[in-house]
């Protein structure tokens, strides 16, 4: 079972959105806040099992490409162990717990992008039912700014290859699901990073923690 | 298109119910039927990538134990991967595809077995629609002889450790989804093999392959 006080925080967005230094922020923030360091996730991955399942995820096989539904599988798949093998132990154990992405990506990038909803939102309801974060940052950046930002860094992988248009769909499915749940909280990341931050801090300060 | 000569037939069964004896038999039947011989797939695995995914299933890491629900999901990413780069296009050529193993398996066994129909159900037709072997010849054994059997032929891997009652319950789901479907035959497997093989010969001989 989960402990009231331990919290499941969760940063979202598509690729060059900020994520990074957005998770750094957080963890510090939780780790003032309580006075320990949050166990940090990143997903697809974050065991041994779900990091192996990443990289069948990340590779690209021109000879054996990965199916669109083998993709959602997998991701669920590796989703599947975090839950059970790290997340909820250490919710059970009070500690919080940091989140690199979870199930709002596959909606996202699976259901819209891809356009698989129906298998993800049957997938999603059979594996985590009422499982969910506590908030959920979602920063919200134009695909073609943060593609640029992304490459701008380095080599992209296969996900990150995709057409300009399956980000576009990723994103009204980000900004359609913010809507309807206020756990999910959207933050205007084609900002400048310290408004960024600061809009971030905001949000973690005016959390009811209890 | 599938072609509609082109037939896929499956073998399933528990362990040790004589399924390699089954495909090899089926298999020259097919090839002198033909002229040619089917591609042979097994399942999980049968594409490069759903190899790899059924290492994952068939390793057993005490710090990250496989849960029930990972297991599901990884076989039918690896099933996915088979039906798209393999199975259709075998049939769309008008080659004839005989598979050890196919969506039965996962029915029986995590659905009966591991007691997750629910989840099998959902992803089962989100993945494969209305795609389904043309015949399966399901080979019925008793649990108790059937793990003997395997039992005096090697060490058994993960899921052949299982519980007994596991594999009663997965044998109970078998016989129970082979009544409701007529495309499923059961074979009595616990008598000689001689015997086992004259009834398949007999199932083969009186279709209609047209």
């Amino acid at each position: 079972m989960k402990q009231d006080s331990a919290k499941f925080i969760v940063i979202e967005g598509l690729e060059g959105a900020g994520k990074s230094s957005a998770i750094a922020l957080v963890r510090d923030f939780i780790e003032k806040h309580n006075g320990q360091a949050p166990v940090c996730t990143r997903e697809p991955g974050g065991t041994p099992l779900a990091e192996r399942i990443r990289d069948l995820v990340k590779i690209a096989d021109p000879n054996d490409p990965l199916c669109d539904e083998s993709e959602c599988l997998l991701i669920y798949a590796a989703r599947a162990q975090l839950v059970a093998n790290v997340i909820k132990p250490a919710l059970a154990q009070g500690n919080w717990v940091l989140g690199d992405r979870h199930n709002l990506s596959s909606l996202a990038y699976q259901g819209g992008g891809r356009q698989l909803m129906p298998l993800v939102e049957a997938v999603s309801n059979a594996t985590l039912k009422d499982f969910k974060p506590d908030l959920t940052l979602y920063l919200d950046i134009d695909p073609q700014l943060g593609l640029q930002r992304a490459r701008d860094r380095g080599a992209l992988d296969r996900i990150e290859q995709q057409a300009l248009s399956f980000f576009e769909r990723a994103r009204a499915t980000y900004l359609q699901l913010a809507e309807q749940d206020e756990s999910i909280v959207v933050i205007d990341a084609s900002q400048t990073m310290a408004q960024v931050h600061k809009e971030i801090l905001a949000v973690l300060q005016r959390q009811d923690w209890s």
